[in-house]
């Protein structure tokens, strides 16, 4: 293992990962940098834990002691060091949003805001802070990924951070706003003319024949685990419970399962109390091979070619979608999926009710999350969290044109005064309006 | 008072304030909305606390043990409530920033990154937490702001979180994503065709004929106690001690003269040992005013009419500026001034070093530390704190053109290995061009 580049401790704690195991055949692999169980059936890998170290190592009062980032849940992650790269990534604000849930006749509905999350406001930091802290452990020092924009922006920045040379691929048609915030951190850029399923094969490729730990390919297993953390910081922010009911996007299927596990995992270590966790998944209707599987009773995907503003979450074919769909059956959850009005919709609700500016991923919940609570699919009592994956700053496209516009005034009083008129005049006319 | 809007409990603990005071003549006022010495002098009014009640409340322990938001520091803050609006504001990350120190020569070098605060990602967050929990209190239902962007962001936001109607104040000029990052929360948007001077003096006008909370004018006294809490959480993320250095930018005067207010209360209570704290400023060519005056001597400052990239920060007449020039002077500080082209480069550095993206304010804060650093006026072993109050999302106009281009291919393998080999013949050329 290599050391840590500007951090030069060793390890010091036992480790409480084991390997890698393959989720189909439970196949074991050495914890390097693989993805995929080569040797039987080509099934995805995943970190397997030692619980038992686990739980000897960890209680509600040391997580409390730790850092305030998603490192307070070291013991659960895929690294050895003790000095991760920690940049202040997690412990986001679980808001008790009550006047959203007043709007959607909810009762006790809380947001996990992601939208603030450091250093690049999405969830992407999580898994990012893990894949190249495990970079750095493994030797790599050139970092890639293939994204759909947040984890660009993500990687570029932690790596930057970290002193790791960086090397992102992006469809060539994300918003400004993603395309930017990546740039600025001064990676080399890589926008593919093709989708993000086209990007994503590419850098399959690239992966073989250069050697530099891709996040989301070979890093897999490890970056992944990362969004554990958004279920182990929910369930201490709810005071050590679980929730009744969580909504959350489904873009690659990950997040989803890896919520699941982090909840199956404090329970298993007795960090929280068993009991029934609903799950229910948000996509684009223009980019909803998984809602489509499971509205048809489908257990496998069928690939579709993406059309959707929501273009963080547009992968159309969905790595771990078929694991997606069988955590929202098995909870008694529901896949829904919304049209792009739905979702600009979506974002200004969040943003009126609640003073919380989304992208189009958290748009789509939102819109999921109305949708399911109009449908009677949420009982207004249970405990429901919608997670909010990334912030709206960087996707201005979406909701130029649907927001108004300023009132055009001169610095004079009598100025102000008649445009304040005007304007409480429409509101008026707007508010009869709704009454006819 | 009145009572909390969505939060029906009444005050429990001791109020720690005990009314305003003049920061001229020493008169004191009512703790009601009103920031101007009416009866004598004319002169800024500001909070008055009863230090003996904050010493009895008040450990390191109680601390943290509280919120994970400003509110921890409560018993420092200008509200009554033990409901306050809490949005998870504060407890940003201090980040040691070991890669910018060695390019700048230093050795204690941290980043204070409020460009991730919650939940509008700048400092503004703090003091529009405090001013609309106060405004409650005083039984506002309209707030306001005169704004250059992150504080009408702020103000919009927060009070769509807290059911308060809204209208703001902004000069008319101001980048795209600080419009549209207000727009969306849906308050009434006040554009004014003049610069923030005009603009701050057309809603002194206002809030003498609307029965509304300012909360930059007649809350500016509650307001402006949020910025104590940059100064404690310093204190605090440093391990209970201060720093020797901080650098901040200066737009009104006001941030500057709270952090240096937080500190000298954690001494007063005796939360930190006392200790000589160096306070340097930083503002942009193109406005000025304050780093003029501390070049020439003058103990007054003579407005401006600004011209910057940094708009957040340009205000040519600042309320606080006289304060902030008797700190930086009584301190053995700096108050220095960086270009429009130094300000991008500052941004660029700290992207590219640190992973942090910034806006223009930053930019100057960065710039002016290196320009500090090189000549000499930061001691290497000095632990310095540089301020990063706001977020690069939002002024994007800045950066584009100055930050290169994504390199486009096809999906394809081949397409990548000529992009690659083209990137790296430009780096190796332009590497050599330096050497030349």
């Amino acid at each position: 293992m290599t050391q840590a580049v500007d951090t030069p401790r060793t390890a010091s704690r036992q480790a409480t990962f084991t390997g890698l195991k393959c989720k189909e055949c439970g196949e074991t692999y050495q914890p390097e940098a693989k993805h995929v169980c080569e040797d039987v059936c080509f099934g995805p890998l995943e970190v397997a834990y030692d619980y038992d170290a686990i739980r000897r190592q960890v209680t509600r009062e040391t997580i409390q002691a730790g850092p305030n980032s998603i490192w307070r849940y070291r013991a659960f992650l895929p690294v050895e060091t003790d000095t991760p790269i920690d940049v202040g990534t997690g412990m986001t604000p679980l808001l008790s949003a009550q006047r959203l849930a007043r709007r959607l006749g909810l009762k006790q509905l809380y947001i996990k805001n992601d939208a603030v999350n450091m250093p690049t406001l999405s969830f992407k930091d999580r898994v990012v802070s893990v894949a190249l802290t495990r970079a750095r452990e493994l030797g790599f020092t050139t970092v890639s990924c293939a994204s759909t924009g947040n984890l660009a922006n993500s990687t570029a920045a932690i790596a930057a951070h970290a002193g790791l040379e960086c090397c992102v691929f992006i469809p060539a048609d994300l918003e400004a706003g993603k395309i930017l915030g990546t740039l600025i951190y001064d990676p080399t850029v890589m926008a593919v003319q093709g989708n993000y399923d086209q990007v994503n094969r590419l850098c399959s490729e690239v992966a073989n024949t250069k050697g530099w730990g891709f996040v989301n390919i070979n890093l897999r297993p490890y970056y992944s685990e990362g969004s554990k953390t958004l279920g182990f910081e929910v369930a201490e922010q709810l005071g050590w419970q679980l929730p009744d009911h969580i909504v959350a996007p489904l873009a690659s299927g990950s997040l989803f399962s890896k919520i699941h596990k982090g909840f199956q995992e404090f329970i298993k270590v007795g960090l929280v109390e068993d009991k029934p966790v609903r799950f229910s998944g948000a996509q684009a209707e223009g980019c909803s091979p998984i809602s489509q599987a499971f509205k048809e009773g489908r257990d496998f995907i069928t690939p579709v070619k993406p059309n959707t503003i929501a273009k963080s979450i547009a992968i159309g074919n969905p790595a771990d979608g078929v694991y997606a769909l069988d955590i929202a059956r098995k909870t008694n959850g529901t896949i829904e999926d919304v049209t792009d009005a739905e979702i600009i919709e979506g974002i200004k609700l969040l943003a009126e009710t609640e003073g919380i500016f989304t992208e189009t991923a958290g748009g789509t919940t939102i819109a999921v999350l109305k949708k399911l609570a109009e449908a009677g699919k949420i009982n207004p009592d249970e405990t429901t969290v919608a997670y909010i994956t990334g912030n709206g700053l960087k996707t201005q496209e979406a909701v130029k044109g649907y927001i108004g516009e300023p009132l055009t005034i001169e610095p004079k009083l009598n100025s102000f005064e008649r445009a304040w008129e005007r304007a409480n005049t429409l509101n008026r006319l707007e508010w009869q309006q709704t009454l006819v």
